[in-house]
């Protein structure tokens, strides 16, 4: 096989969902969308369910599909960009439950969709999704005759504890929704670890559940390992790669391997990352091509079948420093091409 | 529909191609690895097989599988990586023909599918794939005993014409070659702009004939439209998306469209891109989200149902420019929640 095998571990990530269950005492859902942050999220819907999680979320109605057909009909999702033009079809055939994000939404969903479930999204000061403080005033004795299943909004800035944005964020959701007896939602992974002022009456973590920051304690879930294709010898003064931008300054020995930024494996990553063979890091060099990475295995005993990109030594955040991004972007940039394997 | 609409014109896509094939006087293939640079291998090799291709280029043997069924039993399908451990069966039952990087693919091949069509890549300088001089020399003999179909390399840095690597590795490729009489490929598309020294038997455009550049006369093949899901209006002071990186200092008006760094808009080029509604320019604003971007609409006479961040005004060149990538990756990067769209 030519293509790099990417390995999910659904066992860590039940575990990262009951760890993150654990720090709170509200009910703990979870955010599947982006195919589950890349990993597949019928697979990591359906090993969520059997930890005990019974609502998920995701970004858009379409996302919905292929999780209702993997978990079944009984367990929630809940749609973050509500209820678009057209999506009147899928909300009901599949049950989805929209975030309304606006007096259109509104207008839209009791009118295409009477009686059929749905939540409220407010803006607490973010200024993306969900109704204005103002627009919220307006609407709310009529949003409230309706029975919305959920109340929720969205922190700014919850992977900086001491931002102060995170307390104003808090004061103006309460402003807008308290004594209103339906279940609240502010918190997602970072807005669980900021305490339990945060957590009303669900949390609905994501990035957490795939081993990834503000969530310390997370797990690893992935493993990536990239098949070489070909090891060669190089002289000192010779070049690696696309535009001659890296020299070699003694004699050494280069495998290529098969997986680049056609793969995820952003291009801006390469200066500053390692592959590893066990313990053993070996530098990537040279620029990462569509295809391809060169990586510096002069000091190895052996010439390897493969290296490891991402494993417990170098994590998501890691590889996310070093292509100056956040794991959530390494996540969801996962390729297509990986021969994708499930364990736990 | 909650989904960007990803529009493909396979016309200006085949243009492109005849246009590339009109530099020179031999034979153009065309290069659909990652699965036709993120635009669909199958319908991409349709398009330029009716436009007149007759070879074409995957990166791994695995990705010969869906364009083999696409173009049908009798176009020539060639795999950069050669023959791996494994492949034995794809490139049998599919007719794929893998250019050999090594004597260890080399002796793979012929004890594993003797008689199967085959192409030998050389190392003339790039230190990434292909066989090295000294290996080639002690080769050379027993592989053109089988009657390769193809001898091939490939440039580190055609983009830059001055550069003296290619000169280069011109000579290399010619002292590796020269008197072998079988069809010989040095060149992608910043090959053919070299001129008629690099053409050789047969070249190999990719980026060119989807727009990129170094080919400044391409047509563009991809319009991106994104779904407006809100409008509000900001108070000068307040601030916008994740980190509250960006503060509105006029009152405005924001739009929050449904797409983001998970569907390939790398979070990256967040600052110094413009969405579009028509000629209008308006600007990105606030960090790119997983699933959603916020731009300034203020200065638009009305709200807009959707806006284009790739088109003819803003190319992905353009918007690999903002990103701090090249246009390759923008494409490659392309994600699987658009609502794809074919013309031509």
């Amino acid at each position: 096989m030519s293509t790099a095998k990417l390995s999910i571990n659904l066992d860590a990530l039940a575990t990262n969902w009951r760890n993150l269950d654990a720090l709170s005492s509200a009910e703990t859902a979870a955010v599947v969308k982006a195919n589950g942050y890349g990993l597949d999220a019928g697979r990591v819907g359906v090993a969520l369910a059997k930890a005990g999680a019974r609502n998920f979320f995701v970004a858009a109605a379409e996302e919905g599909v292929a999780l209702r057909r993997a978990i079944g009909p009984d367990l929630g999702i809940s749609v973050f960009s509500g209820h678009m033009e057209g999506d009147a079809r899928l909300l009901q055939e599949f049950n989805l439950t929209p975030m309304l994000n606006s007096v259109d939404q509104m207008l839209r969903h009791f009118e295409s969709l009477p009686g059929h479930s749905f939540g409220v999204q407010l803006d607490s000061g973010m200024n993306r999704l969900g109704m204005e403080p103002a627009e919220w005033a307006a609407l709310r004795d009529i949003a409230l005759g309706q029975n919305p299943v959920l109340i929720m909004s969205h922190l700014a800035c919850a992977d900086e504890p001491g931002h102060a944005m995170n307390a104003l964020q808090l004061k103006v959701f309460r402003e807008m929704t308290d004594g209103i007896d339906l279940p609240r939602s502010l918190s997602a992974t970072g807005g669980i670890l900021l305490g339990p002022d945060y957590h009303f009456d669900l949390c609905r973590p994501g990035i957490g559940l795939y081993g990834g920051r503000p969530f310390s304690d997370a797990l690893p879930v992935i493993t990536l390992a990239l098949p070489v294709i070909q090891v060669r010898d190089v002289l000192p003064g010779e070049s690696v790669g696309y535009g001659n931008t890296w020299i070699a300054r003694r004699p050494s020995r280069i495998a290529t391997v098969a997986a680049g930024y056609a793969d995820g494996l952003i291009r801006a990553m390469g200066a500053g990352i390692n592959a590893y063979v066990g313990d053993a890091a070996c530098p990537v060099v040279g620029r990462v091509s569509m295809d391809l990475i060169t990586i510096d295995i002069t000091d190895l005993d052996a010439d390897p079948d493969s290296l490891s990109l991402i494993n417990p030594r170098q994590t998501i955040d890691q590889v996310a420093d070093a292509a100056g991004t956040i794991g959530y972007e390494i996540l969801t940039s996962l390729g297509h091409r990986y021969a994708r394997g499930f364990s736990g």
